[in-house]
């Protein structure tokens, strides 16, 4: 079995304020650029317009940074206030050397700065925090799509990370709703029978990059539709982008 | 500016034998299925063709484990005679606990066991290495496919790496030719004139992922063509994929 996947950016998803629903705006964006969303669709959403739809920003004015935050700041040369939000939405530091902060965020995820940050965020201080639960936000965005336009694809939300040994960030899935993360190959073997080596495939993560491709970043286009990844997806919402987090004890570099 | 990205499987590529052009195979098999590759396009190549093309299979049974190579065997319960084909590949080990052995490879790449499996590769006790020099081969590649077709397209030579911090594999690419690996993003600007967070895109990874969605790995299909990335293309070969290797300096986790 082969596969032949279309992606497709959606043009003219507008800025999107807090209360608003990303859901209802990409439906109907979709639809003035007449890109029909199916079931069979995975519609992948920056994390972006999530967060600023759920009112995730703040004014580094407002920011009193305490004294772990400026200790770190300093020695960082990063600011302050940014450093503050940073511990507040982490669990614990995995790494602050070299200009450089990578936490594990209380979501789970291990990323730099939390995944906060201020670019495609109006306002001269304002930073976008990544959202409380983001599988939850993929659920949501789900059943608003489906409310909007009658069909019900699958959703994941995206974020750029950075990656150990490997330069260059790649678009990951932080929330997803309606798709397997992960494509389970063990006990599958190869055409003359072997043991497969690539044992699971991060399917979400794949689908994630993959709608990177068709996304200028200096626009900020918020959500692309891919076509052809229907073998990954179901009706109901699954496990999540949960199912992608390695625990610790499976873990070998924090 | 927006994409619209396609991606399909090559059908019909058949097995590769020592000393036959992958390149020429490939396209034989496109002309075969009626899809013209042009130079626009990407094609993404699994690691696995490319090896067996090379001559980078080894038998098992030729092999006789020194005395390092035993010794961490039995602490990972693996076959010390691929522990000893892992180590002879490696510059050093990062880590070796917990029944997995990562390393860095010869050429520069950190991921398990050298990149070292036996999936697709057929005879009982047979593995592929990686190529001795991924981006050498892929400018090979290309060269014997526009011999064959008269097109050059990019050309992106991928293998399933696991990942710190999150489970399941991801394809990314370990040799490249005609395809900028990164796209940098620094100094550029945000719609409302801020710095972009994302600062370099790790656009052969993404497109190396994003191959990886239309082939099934049961089947063994080796090479995907994907239309739509032209923007990251050259008529040179360009840095290749070592450009996406993090140095031992910028690198925290190892």
């Amino acid at each position: 079995m082969t596969a032949r996947l279309e992606i497709v950016a959606v043009p003219g998803v507008p800025e999107v304020a807090k209360g608003s629903s990303p859901g209802a705006l990409i439906a109907a964006a979709a639809g003035r650029a007449g890109l029909a969303i199916a079931d069979a669709d995975v519609v992948v959403v920056s994390q972006k317009i999530v967060s600023k739809a759920e009112g995730r920003v703040r004014d580094l004015g407002d920011v009193e940074p305490g004294p772990n935050a400026l200790a770190i700041a300093a020695r960082l040369d990063k600011d302050p206030r940014l450093v503050e939000l940073i511990l507040a939405e982490s669990r614990r530091v995995v790494r602050a050397e070299r200009g450089v902060l990578i936490v594990e965020t209380r979501g789970g995820w291990i990323c730099a700065n939390a995944g906060i940050d201020a670019s495609n965020v109006p306002g001269d201080e304002t930073v976008a925090l990544l959202p409380e639960n983001a599988d939850a936000s993929a659920r949501q965005l789900r059943s608003d799509l489906e409310a909007a336009t009658g069909s019900r694809p699958a959703m994941i939300i995206a974020d750029s990370f950075g990656r150990p040994w490997r330069l260059g960030q790649t678009d990951v899935a932080i929330g997803c709703a309606g798709i397997g993360p992960i494509d389970d190959w063990r006990g599958r073997t190869d055409r003359e029978g072997r043991p497969l080596a690539a044992t699971s495939v991060a399917v979400a993560d794949e689908l994630a990059g993959a709608a990177d491709l068709a996304r200028d970043k200096g626009s900020g286009a918020p959500a692309v539709l891919i076509r052809g990844a229907e073998r990954w997806t179901s009706a109901g919402d699954g496990p999540g982008a949960g199912a992608l987090r390695r625990s610790e004890g499976e873990d070998l570099f924090r």
